[in-house]
């Protein structure tokens, strides 16, 4: 059970097998135990939030305390009972700004492994560098996953032009739904008929995938390089979904989404937004950046590696508005960008895709 | 002698010392020796170079084969004669594409320990990762100063404006000149009477300076925030002059060069260029932008952390153009941009730092 399928429960295309494309790739062993414990912030979940939606099938349940405040809706378990039920592995699925863990997480995870259970995580700090972990590890003969190794060689990016078609999602901000987007486009293209790829570039979509580029982990120097490696030229007229980080109006990240627009090239965009957000993620002062205005900045950027890229849609995240006016609201920057707006949890995708065959892009 | 003088050779205001500034900030102990081996590319000696041009005061001399095409025109010495010469610390200073050392390099460095001098370079290859280099420095107890290794502790940047003026020197491609711009133009504002402090974001500036972060070698999360690392608020009425690196418009390190804009929040960016370039460098499919679009797009990102950001000046290498030819590139640019164009070698930048003076920038 589930340690190799990808997270949309659809047969990948042969592009995306990672003993093929991933020289490192690494293959976490299912059945999942999430992890919150007593984190409050439910930006700060994502990781085990996306295991819960997009590989359900492979999560027994989830570890939070009782003073916790979230759920993801799991069953709850303690680590022993975990086991018990089947877990192999305990997924560290948080996303701190900074990615140290605190005590109570590395407390948890020394416990996790004396429980019998390897552990998983994404953070800049690693497993193996917190001394009791390592040794609690060590100790019992479990193992460490540390997803933010970057898997990719360290190589300068080159701008040459590779085969294949490309699609990128970029955003106004941080967690805004580029993972959530990328998850569901590829299906969408899957669903189709269309060969599609979901290259995951944070530890979530790696998780999720089974494989990916750690993007922000990347020593500067290699950015664009190992976007390249990740997403390399393909000839069945498919199409590399491509998760975007960050965004290019965002002072902590842009160098970062630089490098992937760069590293992409991609044929399409998508902008992801979130409307209620007032400003961007950790920064009270630095206001969220106006749709359009950053629609063209991410198209004057990408042009310098793909001349012909185009914009296809923009996608929201809705689920705190009510239903008329989220709907409301992308009828709106629909007219306004003359694209198609979706929220592809609530309304499904089929409009970019529909304007993606339109648009006749080509491979 | 020599050991922790800066390059201009001119006091450092109080905020450049490095005890201040820079908690893990390595002296390099001269005198020195530079390596040219029988590297034949000119730009692949830029750091030896570099040390030969602004710390010619602390080299005794240079190293190279006896097929090597190049020199820098100091004394030639092998490892003993250099020894006995006084000299303390090679300077390993080549800059390969990829930052690795090759079998030459690697056995040359293993005799210049074996003859007593201690080692310094900045590649990605880290001194002490090739096996042999680190027995031989273990054997004979020599030091290897690695300066790719970042010195800014891993935060991420904030965007948060600080205190201080702060100058950047941006670039049409890779080495155009950026660093010795900006210490040209250290040195002319100190010669003017105001505080001025170079930071260096190269590994040859970081040589020249004896501080700094080999910015590109960073992971990409922290990018922006090595940058507010570096140069920190001032409260002196000073200028902070940061080393560029790469270009917006070169596709394998724009991720740098953005993160390095949003970084530093220059009050003033100084565009950099090589009127001889015909396409960037080891990229023959890219052109060398337009400099008007070059500036137009640096001063549009700058602006997210910085509103008031202003272009000052063009900074031209014309050291293989004939000087009438120079002087009339630099007269139709000024015309062409309403800026000083200046080659700070040969016409200094007086004209640059008259600007910054009209213009009145605000501490």
């Amino acid at each position: 059970m589930g340690h190799v399928a990808l997270g949309m429960g659809r047969p990948r295309s042969p592009a995306y097998d990672p003993a093929v494309c991933y020289e490192s790739a690494r293959v976490i062993v299912g059945p999942f135990l999430l992890y919150i414990g007593r984190i409050a912030n439910p930006l700060d979940i994502k990781t085990s939030r996306g295991m819960a939606v997009f590989r359900r099938e492979d999560c027994v349940g989830e570890f939070r305390h009782d003073d916790g405040p979230l759920t993801l809706g799991l069953p709850r378990f303690d680590f022993a009972e975990a086991v018990a039920a089947g877990a192999r592995t305990l997924i560290l699925g948080v996303a701190a700004a900074g990615g140290r863990m605190d005590a109570t997480m590395i407390a948890d995870v020394v416990a996790a492994l004396d429980a019998g259970l390897d552990v998983a995580a994404g953070l800049h700090q690693r497993l193996r560098d917190a001394p009791a972990i390592a040794a609690a590890a060590q100790a019992g003969g479990r193992k460490l996953y540390d997803v933010r190794d970057p898997a990719a060689p360290p190589q300068v990016g080159t701008g040459q032009p590779r085969a294949g078609r490309r699609l990128l999602t970029v955003g106004t901000d941080c967690a805004v739904g580029k993972m959530y987007t990328a998850l569901h486009l590829t299906a969408g293209l899957r669903s189709r008929g269309v060969a599609a790829d979901f290259r995951a570039t944070g530890q979530t979509g790696i998780m999720i995938a089974g494989a990916g580029v750690p993007i922000d982990a990347v020593v500067a120097d290699f950015l664009s390089g190992a976007v390249e490696w990740l997403s390399p030229a393909r000839h069945d007229n498919g199409w590399d979904v491509i998760e975007g980080q960050g965004s290019l109006f965002h002072p902590s990240f842009a160098g970062v989404s630089t490098g992937l627009l760069h590293g992409a090239q991609p044929d399409a965009v998508v902008l992801c937004h979130d409307p209620l957000r007032t400003h961007l993620r950790g920064l009270p002062h630095m206001p969220v950046p106006d749709i359009v205005m950053c629609l063209d900045r991410n198209l004057a950027v990408a042009r310098l590696t793909n001349p012909m890229v185009q914009a296809v849609g923009v996608s929201l995240n809705t689920a705190r508005m009510a239903a008329p006016d989220a709907l409301a609201l992308c009828g709106a920057i629909a007219d306004r960008t003359g694209l198609p707006c979706v929220d592809p949890v609530t309304t499904g995708v089929a409009p970019i895709l529909d304007r993606l065959s339109a648009r006749a892009i080509a491979a």
